[in-house]
């Protein structure tokens, strides 16, 4: 057992501070990783809050973790001491199930064990990536290619998987055109993705201040989606929309956009519903509405390596950990380009 | 010109009462026909007493129609007379769109040409099949396998080509478990396909005294989906779910049947929308909510095909063309074994 430094909500709703957490010494499968970078999700204020209901605490959020190995398990072959590496929003799976036989461990049928917030199978609870330090079963783990600035990398871990999964899973690519609804940690992602895979890349955003920066990004066309006019330009247009957007919104004015067979993906769950889905905008073009999950581990390696061979990382604001309670209030309203990421050096300086 | 009688609305709202309308001379594309049989449609109601908005009056509903051919244009290779014949939704199409271009007739980018209460692109408007005699462009008529009794095979026209599609788009077959909802004039030629093509079939009905008739029909369980008991221990079993209800109801209650990765499709439009998406039902298995419009006129005479080499076809209830307005009347109360087809002899008896 090793004593790490931390920052923790002692209680939902309480502010982060600092705290001190156990680390379990690395068994034979285990990396042990000093924690270098870590960014702040969406999800960690939820969680954070109670916001989702429940929640364990004291609670040590941050699922989009990168650092540096430190030591290794007996039986840990694929990853040396020094060696940058990466963990996301999974530390372990059943590892039995369908699911996680094809790889997607996200889908879990035991249910995958969260990296903080959630209970190891053994009933200990789990701290995330705003810590010196983190214990991760080696099959858990990933490789960072080596020209990735490491801070910008770390969004890549969520973020940039859950954007990644749905694009591959509906096999966006050249010829396509796709929209991606909003421009915040996931929808940055979404667009640089999409572009670099090749398709036509259609943002929306209901604000006309991140025009330039989604044209900057990638996006062929910036719409408005708050101007009608703009919206009913787009219409039937769409092979496949991913809508990053959790808030509640009309689904309606964005399956309008969708070509005959087009799907719209959406990977965030509102605190209310969205207002009631308009079935015939699905039948009578043979549409879709789904769901997308973050994504599996092996797909997780897969977006790194994309990333690593096109330089793509996040746009993010780099803080120390002291300032974390600030960044979570103007997350909340918005005010980040586009994912503050922790400098975990902060910690212990 | 040809006077042919017929049973019309006058107007919206008003009973259906015989009505002499004139069919144009066969050109050299058409395919004059005697209609036999036709099939009672629900959205023959909806279109009859404008529930939909609209409605061109007098109206002639009826698109599930089978016929004999009576004579045919210059051009006409395919068909003889005396040949036994169908014509379902469609008698038209622009024939230059993409949808046209893959047989999706149904897409069409111009808007199809509806067998009644639509115009066609000339500008007259169509009258179905409720009524002696009908011409229709070659491309838009079918072929009726031998051995099918004609009367119980009109219904296929529309009923069984809008569960066909969808069972075949999403790839419905052996080795999968599959969810019929609803046991009307939809549901029950979903139970059938589905089960000829190979899937296990899971009836979905709010009715008890449906049971035996849904096992009869081809369902290897019959589920109660008023009964939380019988619902929940559905959870995660389904591959596919053919959702044939077209009044509002809760859908999520059939999402959380899904299985990762599965597919409710829905063929109905609602008056009212349905209660709203939890969409975290979507979001935490990769699943999706679907819809389809009928059939395109190749899929269609696949599925007559089909339907003709395993012995398919409706199970109805013959009535007179006098007996229209109560057989509406009955099945808005579903009050009806599957399907109402019209005997047209008792048009001109």
């Amino acid at each position: 057992m090793t004593a790490v430094l931390a920052y923790a909500a002692a209680q939902a709703k309480a502010p982060l501070a600092p705290y001190t957490l156990t680390r379990r010494a690395p068994g034979p499968e285990d990396v042990e990783i000093d924690v270098l970078f870590c960014g702040v999700c969406h999800s960690d204020v939820h969680q954070a809050r109670a916001e989702w209901g429940g929640g364990l605490f004291p609670m040590v959020p941050g699922h989009e973790i990168v650092g540096r190995v430190r030591r290794t398990g007996g039986a840990v072959r694929r990853f040396q001491p020094g060696q940058a590496v990466g963990v996301g929003c999974i530390v372990d799976s059943c590892r039995q199930c369908a699911s996680c036989g094809e790889g997607l461990e996200q889908y879990c049928e035991r249910g995958f064990v969260g990296t903080y917030n959630g209970r190891e199978y053994s009933g200990e609870p789990t701290y995330g990536g705003y810590s010196q330090r983190i214990v991760v079963k080696q099959d858990y783990v990933l490789s960072i290619p080596q020209n990735l600035d490491l801070a910008a990398t770390a969004p890549l871990l969520c973020a940039g998987i859950t954007t990644w999964s749905p694009l591959r899973h509906w096999k966006v690519g050249p010829g396509q055109t796709v929209g991606v609804v909003g421009l915040g940690g996931l929808g940055h992602m979404g667009v640089k993705l999409a572009k670099a895979l090749g398709a036509r890349v259609v943002l929306f955003t209901t604000s006309e201040r991140k025009r330039a920066d989604g044209l900057r990004l990638g996006a062929d066309e910036v719409v408005l989606s708050t101007d009608p006019v703009q919206m009913k330009a787009q219409r039937n247009r769409l092979d496949f929309i991913l809508n990053t957007v959790a808030a509640a919104h009309d689904l309606n004015a964005f399956t309008a956009l969708l070509r005959r067979g087009g799907t719209m993906t959406l990977v965030g769950v509102p605190e209310k519903d969205h207002p009631a889905l308009k079935v015939g905008g699905l039948i009578f073009k043979r549409a879709a509405l789904a769901g997308s999950l973050i994504g599996g581990i092996a797909e997780t390696q897969e977006m790194l390596d994309f990333c690593g061979a096109h330089g793509i990382v996040s746009d993010i604001e780099l803080i120390p950990i002291q300032a974390i309670n600030e960044a979570y209030d103007r997350m909340v309203r918005s005010e980040v380009k586009y994912r503050f990421v922790i400098d975990l050096a902060s910690l212990s300086g």
